[in-house]
């Protein structure tokens, strides 16, 4: 078989200078999390696929990669169905395999636990620009609190880091399931329908409100139902911080819990009471994020000037108990770490206090020093905590210092070798 | 389907004890081997079966996790043989897809060009205690530098890695693939049954040199050819640094161009002169490696006190060319990552510098403070480097705090929550 240079459709090899950047991220994120109290795990990349076809991943479930059976497991002249074939697959997301880890390991945990991941995940998307089918995702998840102290917890961590990676004016959108599920019931829409509706809200955004009535009108609910439920966000638009809340909230009467709204409140509260970062808290009744797993808070980082979400989570307290048996409250946040990168790489981010560089060029020549000798020296310098390269002269001697300039060299020392005797 | 706990049969979950160990590591790794002017670089997990079945992956190649094609791609009725189902598979090392990353991105590559690749490959061997079936690995590697500065450069970064990490006494085993060959010529042995006679030198280790003869004897050499061979190695025995290697080429005579001698006599004498990490230079004649690709020096980290090899590495000039169509002077070290992990894990290894711990424990009370003030605290306390912990008290308070403690929190402070009014 011919060598292939490229590598598998749809992903990518990353370059020294994106993975600089990239290892910059990730230790930043790995020490602000760590002071929130987050511990890293790791879980294999390869899960069975009974579990990523739990449907807790949703659409991604159809993006599976699938790993082959092996040896005698794999018997491809009786096989007769795909389950002959492939029990495993690459994992689509972090939060079905945490989920997994926390049934297997739960009482080996602390209680509540607080997980960070990094790791990458594979979806076989269309290929498409910026989009790859291995990327890396970066969740942290709390299990086990059912208070919205997560909730505060993961947005201060997550807003603290990206603040610290210089990003600033973004906005934290958030809204909660049950007044999703409030509005609906409040406007009439029969419950088996609510998916239906929030799919269309979904997408407010970008057909606005007018767009959105034509939509329900088109999917057959009743006029007033429509126009009751887009009412509430009539009402809403424009008001600042808990304003729209607290008008949404009293319309909506006794279709909402008053505790949900409480505590929305004090997560808002607490959140821009405390956070490091400059950003903005903003109650956002259209945001309905896609999986149907939420069932309580949700929220999106949203940077309008870059197009769209940065990442985002919320409340998943039904999904543990399908693996435990045994319900456990979790939320989770997860930062869009590709998007995060092509932004920064976009913006020519240069990492901080990177370290002094030297260049050390060896010649060969009749008088001077043994290699043994230039290595020393290159080892007290590393010592000393600089970055010392050492290479052999090149043939173009000019062309291979412009190069060591462009890679942040710019100490660059010639020495002379002299060969053994 | 029902959910599965546990990861797929061979691999494994990290609990945060040793995430928290290897993450420690990795930045010890990364750190050093920038100073040493090594950058990083990543390729996909998955790769062209085309390029892991390019028999440079010896044994490994029978070890590889096929990737099933997808859709349109994928006729199961139709598929006649394997490679009607599958393309791609997990990579089984780092060399190989490091390899093709070089072949396709050489020009936009400074040359020489020194790579450090920490990822996860996966291999289907048969699970047994301590080796499973994804682990990480970790390599640098020196593409385009001919001379033994590209050795001299692996070996200080490798071992002044391993010294930072604690590791000391141990040994670096290093020999030349011209060596091995040079000593089966002198001996008479026909070129085609080299790899054999390697492959039972290798063994040297375990049945000792007589019964490696045996061994030899059985597969039909002459007596005359075991004998010569043999004999060069009783007269390397025992002899300290330089001096084995003397003898042999001495022996050798004209087998061995006096240049491979100089060039292993130079890394020796370097690495001896400049090393940072306490540990041996050690020549060794019957160090073997089993990859196929080596063709110039070899190397291996020994650490006896725990039974064995924690990495190893070679010169391998001719691999790229199989890419690129034109060969490239090649050398690699990899370190046992998971090894040195099990090692630090075993010895009880301490974290240097991790930071102070507190845990804030939140009691729901009458009087008291409200959230946002204690979140606020917690935060002013991150904002002094310190890691803080904000969790809600159990109901088992004495048992939360024994918990805590054991997880490093020794500053635990509670607080009264006061509700929303």
């Amino acid at each position: 078989m011919a060598l292939i240079k490229k590598p598998v459709t749809g992903m990518k090899d990353i370059l020294p200078a994106e993975m600089q950047l990239r290892d910059y991220c990730i230790s930043v994120i790995k020490k602000t999390y760590g002071e929130f109290g987050f511990t890293s795990i790791e879980t294999p990349c390869v899960e069975s696929l009974a579990n990523l076809n739990s449907k807790q991943g949703g659409e991604n479930e159809k993006l599976i990669f699938k790993v082959m059976k092996r040896g005698e497991k794999l018997n491809l002249a009786e096989a007769k169905e795909e389950n002959d074939l492939t029990d495993s697959g690459l994992r689509y997301d972090l939060t079905v395999p945490l989920v997994r880890f926390y049934a297997n390991h739960a009482n080996e945990l602390p209680a509540p636990f607080k997980a960070l991941q990094m790791g990458n995940v594979w979806r076989a998307d269309r290929p498409q620009k910026g989009r790859y089918r291995q990327f890396m995702q970066c969740d942290i998840d709390i299990l086990g609190e059912p208070s919205n102290l997560a909730e505060i917890e993961l947005i201060l961590a997550t807003t603290t880091t990206l603040g610290r990676l210089g990003f600033k004016d973004f906005k934290i959108r958030i809204n909660e399931r049950r007044i999703l599920k409030a509005m609906a019931a409040y406007s009439g829409f029969p419950e088996e329908e609510y998916d239906n509706v929030f799919i269309t809200l979904d997408k407010m955004d970008k057909i606005g409100i007018d767009g959105v009535a034509e939509e329900l009108e088109k999917q057959g609910f009743a006029k007033d139902s429509i126009d009751k439920y887009l009412d509430l966000f009539r009402a809403a638009e424009g008001k600042n911080g808990l304003d729209g809340l607290n008008t949404i909230a009293q319309m909506l009467g006794d279709f909402l819990a008053p505790e949900v709204r409480d505590s929305l409140d004090e997560i808002i509260n607490s959140v821009d009471a405390t956070k490091s970062a400059q950003f903005e808290m903003v109650f956002d009744p259209t945001l309905v994020r896609g999986m149907s797993y939420y069932t309580g808070t949700i929220f999106e980082v949203a940077m309008p000037q870059y197009g769209g979400s940065c990442g985002g989570g919320g409340r998943y307290d039904k999904m543990v108990g399908k693996f435990l048996g045994q319900d456990t409250p979790a939320c989770g946040f997860s930062i869009g770490f590709e998007r995060i990168i092509m932004i920064m790489m976009d913006e020519g981010f240069k990492i901080p206090g990177a370290g002094d560089k030297i260049a050390f060029l060896i010649e060969k020549g009749r008088k001077g020093t043994r290699l043994s000798e230039i290595s020393a020296e290159a080892q007290k310098e590393r010592a000393a905590g600089k970055q010392v390269l050492v290479v052999r002269m090149a043939k173009n001697k000019n062309f291979q210092k412009q190069q060591l300039t462009e890679q942040g060299y710019e100490d660059i020392r010639d020495f002379y070798e002299k060969p053994l005797d």
